[in-house]
């Protein structure tokens, strides 16, 4: 049987209220058994998951990080959703699709920042490359704040036909790119797309921008080179938010 | 002399690039003297500024951390900009005010983030207040990628008071405020503006919410918090840049 160690107070507590996960066992750190972890100690509780205290030198080698805030659980590994089901479920609520695709963001914490803010602009799911993006790992659940627990993601394994599958279905590829002409608030995204982003280093690979619908940018003034990926995701995600509410 | 060391590649360049402060001395990691460091050297000897390579050991030693991508400058301290003189340059081009403040927002990791985004939506100046806001440290312009090196930032006592300067100067206070019913996409962010963002954990301090013009919330769906900070700030900023581009 295969399981992870999920730690840190946010990925802990929202694996148990999102419920995707077995949870198998709770692990607090002696001394930090009160306070804020008093929800997820509740929760646990609540449904006869076992719970162990646990001496500070034993935790940091269980979770392999300092960065534990006392709290870690032994989970089932992350649930992904399939793209078809992906799109599936979008089509059953008869709604246009919001989708982010991923692409070279190979860094755990610029991964769950993205995540963080995908969840909260609403995206019906997240598409990356299982061999350009970091994996969902507990760091980057950690680095959501437990918002990849309740994000719906896809891990493919073409990106570029994955993109095809997209138009297939209707959706429009919006692909951001720092020296595109046009500017994000030129788009309408208003419709079924699918943002497309780049890592910060390597940006989107050649194939992967060839087959986007449009290519914007997000206006930058100043000296240094540019938005980092999370920030660019959140102003992108956020204009197609503020055209879909219609203002 | 009071001087700080900066560390890693962005910060020690944009130094250099900026000529605010003054470099005293690069220190190189022996055997990472070349390929993306290129630039820094190629300036600090057009400069006639000192070079010295380290052994390994002493580098961490020196930076205090191991995120220093083979490169240091000793240089004077942070170059604040007095509250009074930002307001000069804004009047002396004739412009219309687009600043950001800052309150408790004491992570450095976010503080960096949200001064590069600062930079790139081209805000005229950031004000956080002294007591209540992480100082300006070789960590921050790490996080920052360089960007601290050309911000214009005032750090003030006592952040109500400036707040009503900026009101007798004609700025209307935009505060962002989770569960404020008005949207930002229903503000009016087109005049001589100061945005002003809580930290994560704590927010605005009730008498620096109490002096807002306006409150504007982020909306947000799912079942996590809140958006960070970092990516709150780039949504509203950019909201900003959207509507002063008249797009």
């Amino acid at each position: 049987m295969k399981t992870e160690i999920l730690y840190g107070i946010h990925p802990v507590y929202e694996a148990l209220a999102a419920r995707r996960r077995r949870v198998y066992e709770i692990y607090l750190l002696k001394e930090k058994n009160a306070g804020r972890l008093g929800r997820i100690v509740a929760l646990a509780e609540s449904r006869g998951i076992a719970q162990q205290t646990i001496e500070p030198g034993d935790f940091r080698g269980l979770v392999g990080t300092a960065r534990h805030q006392g709290v870690a659980a032994r989970v089932s590994p992350y649930s992904l959703t399939a793209f078809s089901d992906l799109l599936q479920t979008v089509r059953n609520r008869n709604g246009k699709f919001f989708l982010l695709m991923l692409d070279n963001i190979l860094d755990p914490q610029n991964l769950g920042a993205v995540i963080r803010t995908a969840l909260a602009a609403g995206v019906d799911g997240v598409i990356v490359p299982k061999d350009h993006c970091a994996p969902p790992t507990p760091a980057v659940a950690k680095a959501s704040a437990g918002a990849l627990e309740h994000i719906r993601l896809s891990r493919v394994t073409n990106l570029v036909q994955t993109i095809k599958q997209c138009k297939n279905n209707g959706l429009w590829i919006i692909g951001l790119q720092k020296d595109a002409p046009k500017s994000i608030y030129a788009g309408d995204l208003t419709g079924s797309i699918a943002i497309l982003l780049g890592g910060e280093q390597k940006g989107l690979r050649p194939l992967v921008k060839k087959n986007c619908d449009f290519l914007f940018s997000i206006p930058q003034q100043g000296p240094v080179d540019s938005l980092n990926a999370s920030a660019a995701a959140a102003v992108a995600m956020y204009e197609a938010v503020r055209q879909r509410r219609g203002g």
